[in-house]
């Protein structure tokens, strides 16, 4: 069997903890599988590595930062190779040059378009175990490039796609996808199995145990993940196209709290304000989620909408700049809102499910701000101060920890 | 024209010594120069590596380590690069793959055998200020290699055959080659102009300026050097093939601490034997300097000779493993000694430089334990607490200071 490991950058933050990750690889090396592993810098390395940046530069060139950023992968499969080693086993690292991974040519953020298996299929062949860098690759200009956050899930993805492996694995900080946050929800459940598209929504929606374009690219190509803990044994949960378990309906709650709405009121009731409004905001890069259109007075509408808090000051100084061109009578701002979710592949078709969330809130006395659903999800944005109360509650509402 | 400089890793140790070093850079460019620079890993930089792989493991494999160590200087071109960019100007960084550096194979310790020089030129061409990493090189396996101690001054000195440059300078922590050391000689001047070989013999005798494979790669492709001092503003010393000052018999005076005598002593006087005790030494790839033998009593031979301090002990253990095949009666070290040289391209057609040098320990009252000669060099071991005596007297002596 060849089997993908991919370890994150706490995992290989110090000696003790590459050693057992080292250990962690060699139980699948001595049951005789392949592996190869991906390995993310140790701990602290990038964010040391981009205040020397900052040092010299208030906004260094992105091809200089991916070349800097991307010595401290290298160091992590080195020291690991080093530990397999010690260890008595054989193992040899690879970085984006070597393994020959492709991608687009924009730097910081690239994506990854093609792997040369030839070099890593010759290290398997000769036993070793293949550590690999995550996070970067070459583009045409023979440079090294970065994937933006999350890029070593891809790597793994990627490399798993491009060997055809049997097993994906990628070790985070928590054993799994849980049905809520653990530190809010007391009974929140561990995940057996969850659908590529959950999962996006998951991600989306701040639970960041997976990369969004990692599991694109899984479920682009077919690959099966798992997702588990490098720390403890328990068993961790499946990502795949569809999931066993028929009835259901909900997988769980997330909870945003990385959400600010604004609202632009007293726009002119005339086609076309919305693009005008929107285009501003996309010319900056700013996604825009939830978005609510309301007929104000006098011939007016509003228009409200949430972005990332870290976007809020852009969006709203873009806004206020362009007020007189918009027709706006002012723009308002709540910061203190929250974004929660309930997720699950069955519920496009249970009609339900919608009415029993709000009944949920409404028992609880949480006032609902703005509605939004998708195929597979149905957020709500509501006071941040209630984000806890009402993920319990939904939670409770719909016995996602399974209990009778 | 074309000018290739290279400054150590105490020159880019920190954000000011960058920008120093920026500004050095800059003066060519600005003045119309095409610039390649070669930079080490940043002051402490390859020490924090070495610390980290021999926490994971007692001997490191050499290819991992290298895969570890070139990661340094990839770090320094790449804040070179944000920091020329952040003065105004275009420059870009490359590592040896992105060179093309082929080197041997050896690991830790490989010869730089190649530079496609494509990239560099393109680079050039667009008005880039190149920065290539130093001491590094990719070997046919495709893997990193490092080019052992003073590998960076190498890859200058190769990028400058390569290049075809007018220049090569090598900027480092003093500004010259010394007649003798300034902190010993008060009165040490600074050497305008040294051959090759004069430098070879100063870098095998402990001046730390220069590494000699740069010098021998530098003399083999006729790469005139300048070494100067990246911090002041002096003059540096040119090294070539041959000086302008014609009757300059002597350069100057070396005292290397770094010495170990190690004497064999009643080997039966056999022939082989020598030839027995050094490829013992040669096997464990301990490099000896001055040999004596002396015909001992009754029909025995010792043979003494000198070894790097840091060899000493490695040396012993392995005479003493096999003093019952050597047939030697005993071993004797002595770690106490120095070896004072004096080095000079005229030497060699004049006989009495030798009986002056003589003359002078002699009226310093200090007792002359080997000697050792060569074309250009006169080598005396002594007893380590003359050392700085013995070079002064010596000095005095030649009237090297330059006054009368």
């Amino acid at each position: 069997m060849l089997i993908v490991k991919k370890f994150g950058g706490s995992s290989v933050a110090d000696k003790e903890r590459i050693f057992n990750v080292a250990n962690r690889i060699l139980e699948d090396y001595k049951a005789g599988h392949e592996v190869v592993v991906v390995l993310s810098a140790q701990g602290d390395t990038t964010d040391d590595l981009l205040e020397k940046a900052k040092e010299i530069s208030a906004s260094p060139s992105k091809r200089e930062m991916d070349m800097l950023l991307s010595t401290g992968e290298q160091q992590s499969v080195a020291l690991m190779a080093m530990a397999l080693e010690t260890l008595g086993y054989p193992a040899v690292s690879l970085n984006a040059f070597q393994v020959g991974m492709t991608t687009s040519s924009t730097y910081g953020n690239a994506r990854l378009r093609n792997i040369e298996t030839d070099r890593i299929q010759a290290e398997l062949d000769r036993k070793n175990i293949v550590l690999i860098t995550g996070f970067q690759g070459v583009n045409r200009y023979d440079d090294f490039t970065t994937l933006g956050r999350g890029g070593s899930d891809t790597t793994a993805v990627a490399l798993a796609a491009a060997l055809k492996a049997d097993k994906c694995e990628i070790f985070t900080d928590v054993d799994g996808v849980y049905t809520a946050d653990p530190r809010v929800v007391k009974h929140a459940r561990k995940l057996a199995e969850i659908t590529y598209d959950e999962m996006l929504e998951f991600a989306s929606l701040g639970a960041q145990v997976l990369h969004n374009r990692s599991v694109e690219m899984a479920k682009k190509y077919g690959v099966e993940l798992v997702v588990l803990s490098s720390l403890t044994r328990a068993e961790g949960t499946i990502v795949k196209e569809e999931t066993k378990v028929e009835k259901m309906l909900v997988s769980g709650v997330t909870a945003d709290k990385n959400v600010a709405r604004i609202a632009v009121v007293g726009l002119k009731d005339e086609p076309g304000k919305a693009f005008e409004l929107f285009s501003l905001l996309s010319k900056k890069n700013i996604n825009v989620d939830i978005i609510l259109q309301s007929i104000g007075r006098e011939g007016t509408k509003d228009i409200s909408f949430t972005v990332g808090r870290d976007n809020l000051k852009e969006a709203v100084q873009s806004l206020e700049e362009h007020k007189e061109r918009l027709d706006a009578q002012r723009i308002e701002v709540d910061e203190h809102v929250a974004k929660v979710s309930l997720v699950g592949a069955g519920m496009a078709s249970n009609s339900g499910i919608a009415t029993k969330m709000f009944e949920a809130l409404y028992d609880a006395g949480i006032n609902i701000k703005m509605i939004s659903t998708s195929e597979i999800k149905i957020s709500l944005l509501i006071d941040e101060k209630d984000a806890n109360e009402a993920t319990i509650a939904i939670h409770d509402a719909f016995k996602l920890s399974g209990e009778l």
